[in-house]
Order: C-alpha cells, then sequence, then structure tokens
C-alpha cells in the first residue's frame, strides 16, 4: 500500500468565501503513484469546509447568501451561548455542518475520478487566518 | 490491496425522488472478493447526493417538504443568481448539500458492516436525465 | 494491509445530546498498529449522527437550538408522514441529515492526524436507548 499526506495552507482575505482546491488535490494524488485508491480530503478547522459542487460564481453568491439565512452571523452571546467563551464565529462552527467537513475521493487509473463539473472546494466561515487542509492519499 | 470500480447509471422520472441503491452497492462488494475495508460511494452529479437513512416511503416525503422549505425552487434568475446562467436548478445544488455527496461504508467478512436500518440512497434533485453512481471498493 | 474493527456502545439518557467519542477512536487507533492509512467512524443508527467540531458546551446548547428550529420535534402524523409508522421520531432523521452519518480520518505516523481542536462527536437525536458507532481502520 502507498500512502501520501500533504498540508495545504489557505489564507482567505474574507469572513466567506469558497476557494476551487481541484488542482492542489489532483496534483498530490499524481505525486502519490497511487493507480487505485482513495482521497481524502478535509478541512483542519472547525470553521470551514471542504465539500464537491459547481465552479460557478452565481452559485457560490447563492451559497453565501442561503448560508446566513440558515445559521446567521450574531455577535450577541444571549443569541449563541458559544460566543461566550469570546469569540463571535458561532454561526461559522453551524455553517460548516449544512456543508461538510470532508470528502472523499475515488482514484482510479492514477487520476481523480471525477465527471468535470465536479470540482472540490475549500470553504471558509470565518476567515483573515492562516488554515489548513489536509490531503491523504492510500491505495496502490 | 484489491480494488473494484462500478459506475451505476439512474434516470429517475421526477425532479425530487430517492431511490434505494443498497442491492447493486452489496453486489459491488461481493464481486470484489474484499472481506475487509472501505466502499466508496458517491454521486457523480452536482444536483443529486448518496445518503444513508430510513426505506420508508413517509419519511421520504418529508424529506422531500423539508428541503422544498430550506431550500425552496425558485427559477428566478432575481432569486438565486447561479440561475443568471440560463438554468433554472440553483435550489438543486443547496439540496444537495443538506443530504451530501457521499458514504463511506465499511467491509467487514465480505460484507456491508450495516444494521438493517441502513439503507443508501440516491437522492435526486434535477431529475429525467441520466445520472451516475461511483462505487469504490478497496480492501484485502 | 491491516484493518481493525470496533463496535462502541453508547446509552444516552435524553433525547438529543453530544458526546465526544476522540478517545475511543483514537485508542481503536493505537490497538490497530497501522501507521499510515484511513479510520472511518459511523453510527450505525439512522437517528444519530458522528461529527468533527469544537468541545465546547455553549456551542453543544446552540447546536441543539439550532437543530430544533431547522427540523423541530413534532410526534403529529399531520406534520410529518413518518410518524405515521407509529414512530415520533421523524425530525431526528432530519437533524442526522444536517449533522452527518460518519466522519473519515487520516491516520499519520500512528495517529490520528488532527489539529487539537478537531474532537469526533456522537450525536443523539432519538436517545434513551442503546446505540452502536463503527470504528473501522484499514492502512499499513
Amino acid at each position: 500500500m502507498k500512502s501520501l499526506t500533504r498540508y495545504l495552507t489557505l489564507n482567505i482575505p474574507s469572513k466567506m468565501a469558497f476557494k476551487n482546491i481541484t488542482p492542489e488535490v489532483a496534483e498530490a494524488v499524481t505525486a502519490s503513484g497511487v493507480q487505485e485508491g482513495l482521497v481524502l480530503v478535509n478541512t483542519m478547522h472547525i470553521t470551514a469546509s471542504v465539500f464537491i459542487n459547481d465552479d460557478e460564481r452565481g452559485l457560490h453568491h447563492d451559497f453565501g447568501r442561503w448560508l446566513e439565512q440558515l445559521a446567521p452571523f450574531n455577535p450577541d452571546p444571549n443569541h449563541y451561548h458559544h460566543n461566550r467563551t469570546g469569540e463571535d464565529n458561532a454561526d461559522a462552527h453551524l455553517k460548516r455542518q449544512i456543508m461538510g467537513r470532508e470528502v472523499v475521493c475515488a482514484i482510479t487509473k492514477g487520476r481523480l475520478d471525477f465527471r468535470p463539473w465536479e470540482q472540490i472546494f475549500y470553504g471558509e466561515f470565518d476567515g483573515h487566518r492562516n488554515k489548513r487542509v489536509l490531503v491523504k492519499v492510500i491505495g496502490e
């Protein structure tokens, strides 16, 4: 069994945004030499997501507005008890649950087994600082 | 390490529906000969889901009504910017995030390591055309 | 390839609660002897979740209130058709979809490849009885 571990570092200059990280994951798959296997891609932070959807800016606008409706930002510690810790990012912990922590993707014949519209995104909900994404490849 | 790759094709004759694909996944696990390992099952489309829940028609009705409340269909490009592309399926991209893209299941002693009520579903949110599901088995 | 299978049993004395199961998963990883690989952790029940987020009681309060807003408990079979089966837990099946069924985590150098704030939780939405969590380790 072969394996490869990569850590990506991202710094998103806004509270919420979505960044396509498919090229970085595809490069790690190639570097691993794995022909048949799996690749796990997960954020190592709990106010961020990794997910697969469309690389279309209108949709990303819609994601942002929709997540703000489902889990609105509110620094008031009477609204979110998590904000009694002195943080103001409770909403980001909730948004992350909607969008997910990780994706697991198949590797077939040495490549991500994707259709063209499948793109891997890092979703940031509490930006302005360095965050890490883990890429783990296993297979043969 | 052994591996097996299968592509299922589904064509759901309605916009939204849920189809039990557990038999197809179980058959792939058997065909792989893997005794101990993992199986990844993911939709290759971004307006559909793969998830595990109950095979109960009342619950599926509830899923449909609930998802329509959380992410309503609305073709108006002023409501969803994604629909400015000429598509009308922005809601399907959102519903997919709630229900998820993939499941990863354990294989133990050559079988899906499930309790009886765990059933794997394909969830369609933008039907009326062929869609693919990827089944990837790895293990020994 | 090495593998290890563990079943955890939990009995949560309330309808909804979140329990940190990171120590049990870390122990299984150590027991497996796997240095590089993956660990799947999933609930075997369809009214419960396994997810990764912060071990902070204020946030858990927020999760509970938020999930109750998004998918309220309502035993009325006119509200949730699933409750026409004689059960009253349709809301728990919906809450589980928001919070997720499983996590897949990387194992690097024999340990969970986590940052300190990543903690694995069992989320119960229909408690007061024994429930099982599956831990499956594969790797080398």
